[in-house]
């Protein structure tokens, strides 16, 4: 992303007008900031000129016309409602939201929830644990997301918990997918190599390991993570060290 | 279950010195409350005396050992922890909780959620449908909560959001199994005729949508379920009332 920034900025085209609208999703491992902030960065446009458009939307399921919602993100919510009006249309309802990146941060974290999820439906187990992984994990990305100052209200909104959803629970979704041969068994990196497209989650667990390492976070279920993945833990050792943690208050 | 109360008072035993745990759900339409409270009054024991075991606990998966998360909510947080370590054993993971008023109400609430999904499903949509009602659904139930005087958390734990998924998700919900009956074009007095367990959120519904009429609460999915159910409302012509509404920020 970076690299076709530059080219576009290299053009010579003037941006400072412009409105930009971002479907990208991730967090960028070596500066571990988010596609919205280097399109400031690279285009030297102002942060309120962009918008992310993000949430539970599976592309296929929009192609199809099910009734589907998002959120368009921006700090300057004339632009997030002009950006609504443009992209809402019947069974595609928008709405508005003033935290982009808050629903970067949630977009890029769910991954992670969602391969967890995976290794459990790997391993045979059900919606009882999926349900659980998805509420617990909500709580580690709130609390992850403090770190970076962003609203703990854009995790519970439909580009937090809804997105998350769908990338937990849907058969489409590419990180639950990955998980889920994990939990059967094979290794990460065969996964890895025989992978078409990208499961962003398996970069984004290493690197929200390492800050919550760094900031002294909690996070039971990213930290076993990132264990199945980069340190070869066997997913029912992960699962026993998740469900053997000492007994407490919610 | 009232009924089950009264005749054991009547018996004559003592229970001043019993800690009683519940696991029953629903909101009583006459009084509008919750089993835990009806124990209290008809058992004339302490409300702290009382424990609300509840959670996304699906029996079959319960019975096969998969990994499932549950709280346990009292007032009194040792009776919590007694009951919670009576019941903790390998997979079966419970947490503490201080709210059972809470708990009692996400449990009943999310019944009609449940039936929202289910309603999509049978209308032949997606993950991104329900991931979407999931989310604006646990928003309603915690508007409607507030009324009550429970805690938003609760909503946001394993016995609010984890049952909410489970119930939304799961192929074996009832309530869901309802909705998606009532999607496909069945008219609900078959269905409830034709069905041999409860549809508890066929009754919470109507409770719901009147008591938040009375306190003028904006609850649009529960709305639109109880026109489904008790207004004859066509599923699709419900679905595009809640995708039509004004835009609007989260």
């Amino acid at each position: 992303m970076r690299d076709v920034l530059k080219k576009m900025k290299a053009s010579g085209a003037d941006y400072s007008h412009s409105v930009v609208v971002t479907v990208s999703k991730g967090i960028e491992l070596s500066s571990l900031t988010t596609p919205y902030e280097i399109i400031a960065e690279e285009l030297g446009i102002s942060k309120n000129r962009i918008v992310v458009l993000s949430g539970p939307t599976i592309a296929t399921e929009v192609a199809r016309g099910v009734p589907t919602a998002a959120a368009a993100a921006c700090l300057d919510q004339d632009r997030a409602e002009r950006v609504q009006r443009l992209f809402e249309k019947t069974n595609f309802r928008i709405y508005r939201n003033d935290d982009p990146a808050g629903v970067e941060r949630a977009a890029a974290l769910k991954n992670v929830i969602a391969i967890a999820c995976g290794i459990a439906d790997g391993l045979g187990f059900g919606t009882n644990t999926k349900s659980a992984l998805v509420t617990r994990g909500l709580r580690e990305m709130i609390r992850f997301g403090r770190v970076w100052g962003v609203k703990d209200e854009t995790f519970q909104g439909v580009t937090g918990l809804g997105d998350l959803c769908t990338t937990c629970f849907s058969s489409e979704s590419r990180n639950r997918g990955f998980g889920e041969r994990l939990g059967k068994g094979e290794k990460a990196e065969e996964i890895l190599a025989s992978m078409k497209m990208v499961a962003e989650g398996v970069v984004t667990a290493k690197s929200v390991y390492q800050l919550s390492k760094k900031h002294g976070l909690e996070m039971p279920i990213v930290t076993e993570v990132y264990r199945v993945i980069y340190e070869g833990k066997a997913p029912k050792d992960a699962v026993k060290e998740l469900m053997s943690r000492p007994l407490k208050s919610e």
